[in-house]
């Protein structure tokens, strides 16, 4: 137990620093860098398709589709007509900072504005990791129930902006938005939330609103 | 990258001699172990509500519940009046052998012939780590998507039964079960499906038939 501990605290270490210097180079040529989490089936793709014809008017987007394997989910962002590159985390359960780096080089950060990573669907490690995102976003979906913060304690602590996707089906599952934000707010006090449908668009504009609100911050900066 | 790689290598070896000696510690006392996987929400703890009454009527069965955090599940199992213990992995995101050798030995396997541990809520890390179980189950829920299998290869590729769980939320949802199985099929050709709904107990019957003749097999063997 010890050994595994103390080879994970030095692999955190390095990993922190190099997405230290990742955002300073982000920063530098002016790319805002999102990183988008939450469990497999959670919507994430569906959110990026529904999220990135809003930025397309506005900012040159790329995307970054981390998968262990497979690229059903970069083919489908492709579509969109956006920069796409697919990150094989060869059965990884994360992205850290090592392979975000090698990814944003190999995408290549000339006459970009935003970059979007969708991390692995993992609600444990990816939370882990600094990857030098600007922006941490998370996805719970409402079948996966309203006690989620309670038991994935890091991922809602760590993230900025925290979507609730699926409240198409709320009227099957029994999901009680007090109870989540209750439960929510034991972990993190900040974090605006946003309940949205990628089947109807239902509320997407509040949360594209977000977003460019964010990106024009940092463009200023 | 390379360090990473070695040092996992290491780990997973340790962790399979370890797994080894503890199922042959279960065989020699005659006590059945199943490790139950799956994303976040899937469903985990409710089909364990829906099967231990069944369990309980032919065998002495225990449970260890597997949380990052919090005893949200614990408490809701022990409520069914089996024996139950929580394994709190402090933030890591699966079970390996040492901790489940650690929670067998707290939980004292003396007139027990059934352990269920329901792992951390994750598609990826708890395939990589054999933890002693002599059978690997996982549900998937309907909400997720029938594309999970291409996306999550190991663990679809590891484990001997497979449960699709929600189907009373199938009309609401974009799953269709032949496209799942063809899915599923490439990698896995032997694990059988149910599919089932914790909600209005459809199916449970067929999973439970299964696991009681997985049961008397073993006992027989």
């Amino acid at each position: 137990m010890i050994r595994i501990l103390e080879t994970k605290e030095r692999i955190i270490e390095d990993n922190d620093a190099l997405a230290k210097s990742t955002r300073e180079d982000l920063n530098n040529r002016k790319v805002f860098f999102i990183n988008l989490m939450g469990s497999p089936g959670c919507g994430k793709t569906s959110l990026l398709m529904n999220t990135i014809p809003c930025l397309k008017q506005r900012y040159k987007v790329a995307v970054m589709e981390a998968d262990v394997d497979s690229d059903v989910d970069a083919k489908t962002i492709e579509s969109l007509g956006v920069k796409t590159i697919q990150l094989h985390s060869g059965g990884l359960c994360h992205m850290d900072a090592d392979m975000t780096a090698r990814g944003l080089q190999f995408l290549g950060l000339e006459d970009l504005d935003v970059v979007i990573m969708e991390n692995i669907g993992n609600l444990v490690c990816p939370a882990e990791f600094d990857t030098g995102a600007h922006l941490k976003a998370m996805i719970l979906s409402i079948p996966e129930g309203d006690d989620k913060p309670l038991k994935y304690p890091l991922m809602f602590e760590t993230v900025d902006a925290v979507l609730v996707s699926k409240i198409d089906a709320k009227e099957v599952f029994d999901f009680d938005e007090k109870r989540f934000e209750n439960n929510l707010r034991i972990r993190n006090q900040k974090a605006p939330v946003f309940y949205l449908s990628n089947l109807n668009k239902e509320g997407i504009e509040a949360w594209t609103d977000y977003l460019i609100n964010k990106i024009e911050e940092f463009r200023k900066s």
